[in-house]
């Protein structure tokens, strides 16, 4: 993973505007449309069992996040990453606070039996949905990134995809290949949606350079460095959100070229 | 539309601060009742079905937002129009996405039978809503107003109300006259639900004023000064929004007599 | 309560960091986890009936707000005040234009006899819930705080917890002692989802205090003075809410000591 690749992958993403179909939860659906927007995108949150199919059948990528499921919104997963896969559309599933309650447990493991392009959650959750944890309280995690390194890398092989561990330093892994990337900023972790936004911009640069590992990496060095200029501009949780979202729209290619980024 | 109408108006919605009740999609919800607060409005969100004609029959007025519609909130736009046309309530239908899905695009048909006060779209949505169009992708349009024209005036002239269209300059008709709003920031494309909010504030206007036209027009002038105003305060999408909140709120009716309408 | 009840309560919350499960309305969800976040508890928004039990007996704290309320919610929220009270669990119930609304008043007083530790409204809530008022419309309150005091009072000792009414003073009583909070702002009331937030807030302090009348003080006075001092740095509702954040997180316990109490 080289500037070059980042560099491009901006440009990728200004240039193909991908239309982003998000299933996920209702605490952060606002934050991640505006994320999206922020960065190029189009969002669009359809997540009706009579709709998921059909829009995913013309969406560029496909985000599947479980934090708020319950039955009608799980039958419309399920339906989202089937149409998905027929259409060869990326997806990604975001396993919010899998692992600790049995029926979004029961429901990630279903998901991943189809495969999706990205896996992308804390270290207790990637843990859990590899079958390796407990999982933990909710969006917290107990564990850091290098804990689940290799259960990321035995899942990405089985899946056939990429899987992603957040952490203090971010893990992206093909199951061969591993990227590392630093940065970000503590306020991440005080603003509710920040990791699901990171879901859907996943998905974005999935969808705009065709490479779920350099698209994957993209998307958290993207998110990584507006952090660190949105925490130097706010004056605490509230305000970081908006600047967030400011520097997310000013982020260019050039800066995204010298993210920390390192690859092993 | 004359500049006394519009200062007027702003006058009614101060003085009567209507309660507003939203069958809205759930991205939008907080960004909508925001919006309505910043104007004086007061908003309610009921999409319950067991709860959604109880209310109605006694809001100030309706909005009905299919974004992200399912079975269920369909029950409840259903109930609540009915109800509304009983109490001789206005209300406001905003067909988000519609002719791109079949089920919204049903839905829709099913609801401007009831013949809402207002329509409010882009043009690929009121387009589709018309029955002349194929519709967009999500909340994006590909035709400007203009091309809406004609499809608007046939569609307020069967439902003996009134239509608007959002674009770079907005459309606004009853079917014999037709009022154009200009001014306004790319920056509202850029922030989610920002076109949702103006239905509710359609909504509000209506009520407050009595005159479809003149409140829809009032409402659509309301949000395209407000955006002017925080764009200039902005450094992005994301401080933009709570710029346009603060922008809402502040903006008077002689601010609002101001505003660029043309009637023709 | 005293100034020396406050600064350790500020304490508690931080060195606990309690787990508030979330049953409430889609509207307030972001704003609700961000100001949980903001003060240093840890959120999470559970309201499937499959989860809802699940995640309540893990949880510090439940809060059941029923601003948009349906069946399926609902049932959540029957399950998760039961497990709660199970575990021994102090939960909230926030009953959002309960009095106006038929389904919502036959569900709260259901929930009112599974004796919730908190009841926080607004004074017509407050009355309908006691079954001393027929409500209000929407979030809105036509009755003062007072108003409400004698069946505040009366509520507190029919589930044995604690009542809270929301005003320009805010009253807390247990049946017995009776505390006043004032301060606070006006733009409060402009800001979708800041009563509901303080529902949330009232369970955090809670759980971390173990004292359901400090804790519930505590946070109202929490809410008060971090308004005032947003209001001071705001430019309308808008920046108000990314202000007051800003303010919860900032607030310490010397802060929180100094605040507008008084006990009767």
């Amino acid at each position: 993973m080289d500037a070059t690749s980042l560099r491009a992958a901006r440009t990728q993403l200004t240039d193909t505007a991908p239309l982003v179909h998000c299933l996920t939860n209702t605490v952060v659906q606002a934050f991640t449309a505006n994320a999206l927007l922020a960065v190029g995108a189009a969002p669009a949150m359809v997540d009706a069992p009579e709709e998921a199919a059909e829009f995913a059948a013309v969406a560029s990528a496909v985000l599947v996040n479980v934090g708020t499921v319950h039955a009608r919104t799980a039958e419309a997963m399920r339906l989202a990453a089937r149409a998905a896969n027929e259409a060869g559309t990326p997806w990604v599933l975001d396993p919010v606070a899998v692992g600790g309650l049995s029926f979004r447990t029961d429901l990630a493991a279903e998901l991943v039996a189809l495969r999706p392009t990205v896996v992308r959650g804390n270290a207790s959750e990637v843990l859990a949905v590899a079958g390796a944890g407990a999982g933990g309280r909710g969006v917290d995690s107990t564990a850091t990134a290098d804990d689940a390194l290799a259960a990321a890398e035995e899942l990405a092989r089985r899946t056939g995809g990429v899987v992603a561990v957040s952490g203090e330093v971010d893990l992206v892994t093909d199951g061969t290949t591993t990227v590392r990337i630093g940065g970000g900023s503590a306020l991440l972790t005080r603003t509710t949606g920040a990791g699901c936004a990171l879901g859907a911009l996943v998905a974005a640069y999935v969808a705009a350079t065709g490479d779920p590992l350099t698209g994957t990496v993209a998307a958290h060095a993207h998110v990584a460095l507006a952090a660190e200029v949105a925490a130097d501009l706010a004056d605490g949780p509230g305000t970081f959100a908006a600047q967030w979202l400011d520097a997310l729209d000013a982020l260019d290619g050039d800066s995204l070229a010298g993210a920390d980024v390192r690859t092993s």
